[in-house]
């Protein structure tokens, strides 16, 4: 139907996306073919999960493209890594107004530096003219049974979140000049926006420990919420916990911060319930210091969601963050 | 970043697309976790591919929501086929510039009505606002070692196409206004656009006879081109054998059909190469005139494309159709 541009298709393939991220021994074959051949671990169970992104909508236009790039694998990493699974591999689907040769070089390199990172091959995509539109897929895999759901927690399970929540929300209103901060905090900010880093690691460390887990994507509030709902129990988050970034707090000061943390989108954490009594062989094998993760609450019978301040109910009008309302 | 919509993502999901297409066993986990969990049969490879259809580009935004939906999944059942792989499971990335029910309903018809047809799950996927565009991505399977690609063509094999291409090309053109046909043949042109059939049993069949194959999306001379290349073959097409419908020979007359049955886009038919000593085997097993399928043409040493008429080599200068040239 009329598209017109410099390179064809099969031209931009092969120059940007032939041998993207990471090589695996499991691809049997790759990018272009009509679709791609791999081989299934035996015995694992897949994971199969896919993210876009609209330009406008999910980033500012003028975001860098190796962030774009970054950031669509990042949000499907971070679901693979709400399972418990291993990512493995990941088709493209790219819709780009005119094939821009600069913005796409800086777009694979972003892509392909986080796939390498997990070693994550690309084995297949389609590049379609239109508005800018990202749209991933990413197949990864579980030993069978064991995959992390949001439906498994009970009322008593400790609730934790990992990193630092919030962050990606004042890096984006920074993006957008909705927002100041000293120089070094918006720097620090911006870039929790723009390179979200998916808790790949610590959410497969996590099938042995935790019995519930979700990717916070939407704001920590309404996805715990979620989490607790899907396990048919309530929760209660006690503000004072929350962990919040020095840059955040000098950027709104601690009680700010803290409501960011809550509600914001684009975080790209993990919220995990843990048994009470796995706690401290959680804590023992994998050190919330060095793996950044902390308790902030714990699951109820109660359904509905309850925020206390140094042991008082505190009043919370937002739900988080939702695409559609 | 400020979507405002009248549902909720999870309404949305829930309403249109929890329960849409097949019901499958091997799906442990579908649509409304982090990702979906997938039993992959015991053995078999896996084949994944991805197609994004953009409105005002890969289909008319007049289009009927149903045809959307259904075109959305024939695209990429139509790369599977080529695979010579049966289809599985699906995911969907739909980006909606507002959450009209009334479209919704029927896009999620048009797309349950062909998955169920071929067995397939929706296991996941993303709402987002944005400009209208579609993307599916796909999964299936084959027994270990026998996909079909498009690398295995020899010299001296037989080449065959499925159907008759140029019908969906035609039904476009009748679309957008730019030709006009007697109403039947208008009728069952436009349909053979907006509702490709996707040669699924075929494909799954021809991993017995056929040594190469690819699916007909850009046009059948170049698409055929790209399978030559990649078996390394160069081929000869027969313009008199190419198979076309009496609706395009009535709304064009027989040159101009089989003209365009070698340039048009978006016919979803297939081409295979053969082994000539395999021939009399597939067409005893898959009688032409029951499956659907013609020999247009040979694969030989010399590379390019030369086409014939009654002997003699016609000259062509177009080389199909392609996104991005």
């Amino acid at each position: 139907m009329g598209q017109c541009m410099a390179l064809s298709e099969a031209e931009l393939i092969a120059r940007y996306f032939r041998s993207c991220g990471a090589q695996r021994r499991d691809v049997v074959l790759g990018v272009g073919d009509d679709a791609a051949l791999l081989d299934c671990p035996p015995g694992a169970q897949l994971v199969a999960t896919t993210d876009t992104l609209v330009a406008g909508v999910h980033f500012p236009p003028s975001a860098p493209a190796a962030a774009v790039g970054h950031r669509a694998l990042a949000v499907n990493l971070s679901d693979v890594a709400a399972m418990g699974a291993r990512p493995a591999w990941a088709l493209l689907a790219l819709t780009l107004p005119e094939a821009d040769e600069r913005w796409l070089t800086e777009f694979a390199a972003g892509f392909a530096s986080l796939a390498r990172a997990h070693d994550v091959a690309l084995v297949g995509g389609d590049t379609t003219r239109g508005p800018l539109t990202v749209t991933v897929q990413l197949l990864g895999h579980v030993p069978p049974g064991s995959a992390l759901t949001r439906a498994g927690g009970r009322a008593g399970d400790l609730l934790y979140v990992s990193g630092s929540p919030g962050d990606a929300g004042a890096g984006l209103a920074i993006e957008q000049g909705r927002l100041t901060a000293p120089p070094a905090a918006a720097a620090y900010l911006r870039e929790r926006f723009l390179l979200p880093t998916p808790r790949v690691a610590l959410g497969e460390r996590l099938r042995e420990y935790a019995r519930a887990c979700i990717d916070v994507s939407d704001g920590l509030l309404g996805d715990a919420g979620k989490l607790a709902a899907a396990s048919g129990v309530g929760l209660e988050i006690r503000f004072e916990e929350l962990p919040v970034s020095r840059a955040l707090v000098e950027a709104l000061g601690p009680d700010a911060a803290r409501q960011l943390a809550l509600t914001a989108g684009d975080d790209y954490e993990l919220v995990f319930a843990v048994e009470p009594g796995r706690a401290v062989e959680l804590e023992r094998a994998l050190p919330p210091s060095q793996w950044n993760y902390r308790q902030i609450g714990v699951l109820r019978a109660a359904p509905g969601a309850v925020l206390t301040r140094d042991g008082t109910v505190m009043e919370f009008s937002h739900s988080g963050y939702q695409h559609f309302a």
